[in-house]
């Protein structure tokens, strides 16, 4: 790796808001999916990926192909918590995330998040560039 | 109106899931705005208005310029609450819809929601077309 | 399976709303979790399993410990789709759902989700009540 | 004011992600309700009110009564907005605050909430107490 490899964001800090919580006085199960994705998007960003950028400029976009989830703890209103995520595989075209959300030290939820990449119009998958390939698997390492 | 004018649909019956509540036990505040456009949604889709093909026909969307919502009682999980919706004005560019939300004959939340047709790719202010304002005229009547 | 026992809701209809949506264009991924939530809902009420008395009256709630979803093809603004719910799995604390979203006949996502019984208040693992486990066995026949 | 008066945190910076848009390809109404929220919660964080210490300690919720939200433009997918809050009136149960979201220097969106006190189980509405309207209305100078 050479020395000025932009080093990925692996950590994102989030605030738990009532917009999160639901009426059991935790936050809403679905609601980790969104906080994983704020996570990815913010380590593709530390990387100088910026997705409406490839949108609109390369026609493609990552989306969701399976996301496994695992809950151990529910997080409340006014948690500060944080969403760890890394790379654990890259192909032609799909990249596997390790997510985790942890308040202080303990572990929340985990989540294993396989992404790919698609043609914005048609959704059609399509393969990652060479460029974008070489910097993730930099990030990886 | 002619008898054979399409009616709007004047109610919507909504059920309160865990998705729509926080930890506060009642449906969080931004949620009624989600069901007043469904409402709208709907009273549109019951005269004919197709909203998808709108923005693909005719590049026109409608959206939201001023919301006043006034919140009287929450309403709860598993509650059934039913949105009405009728238009109490309709100018060149725009229709202001009243809409509340009532559990049985209660009133929990009212709103007034002033909405603007825009070209879709612009976000630009346009009119309404004289067939699309003749059907929201017949239809307030 | 006695002939008046109670039959579970198997699909539930939902309309896909901008609310639901993204500037993909598509249903956000977190949104499936929140439909399958509304199924599994309506798949308890079919039997008579009211949530908010279960919280209430014996303090016990359902959380989901895992998700696993697959995403095929995307939903849009406006599409008619179905939540198809069935349990595959019933031990002393836990039920298995197998979930799935389709468009016409046309699969869209799939999931299978674990549900585990806590106290309301502590969030503590518990067992399912044996009337309310005899009524979950009965319904997956 | 006294030289050691905590001051509010009058802008929240946030960041649009794809939970935040719809298909339109901009940010979704209703959203800007929960950015609001999010800065009235920071703003009242800056003061030393923490609101889940509120509710249990002293039984009482922030409830909002009344949102006047005007749309002037569109927010989209990685805009960098801020959020601006500030009190204009206070009474004796009830807060107004004036809120904006602007992107740079340009307004998106404004926003009257008038927020009440209630009692946390009942939802009855009750008075701020002396200590948190004296904070109030020193941090409103």
């Amino acid at each position: 790796m050479s020395l000025d490899s932009p080093k990925p964001r692996a950590v994102l800090p989030i605030r738990v808001y009532y917009e999160d919580t639901d009426t059991g006085g935790v936050v809403y199960y679905a609601n980790y999916l969104r906080f994983f994705e704020r996570a990815r998007t913010e380590w593709l960003r530390s990387l100088g990926v910026d997705q409406r950028e490839l949108a609109v400029r390369e026609q493609v976009m990552f989306v969701v192909k399976e996301a496994n989830v695992a809950y151990q703890r529910p997080a409340r209103l006014d948690d500060q918590i944080d969403i760890h995520t890394r790379v654990t595989n890259i192909s032609a075209a799909s990249i596997v995330f390790e997510q985790s959300a942890r308040c202080q030290a303990e572990l929340l939820v985990s989540g294993q998040i396989k992404v790919c990449v698609v043609h914005a119009a048609t959704f059609k998958p399509t393969r990652l560039s060479l460029s974008l390939r070489t910097l993730l698997e930099e990030a990886r390492k």
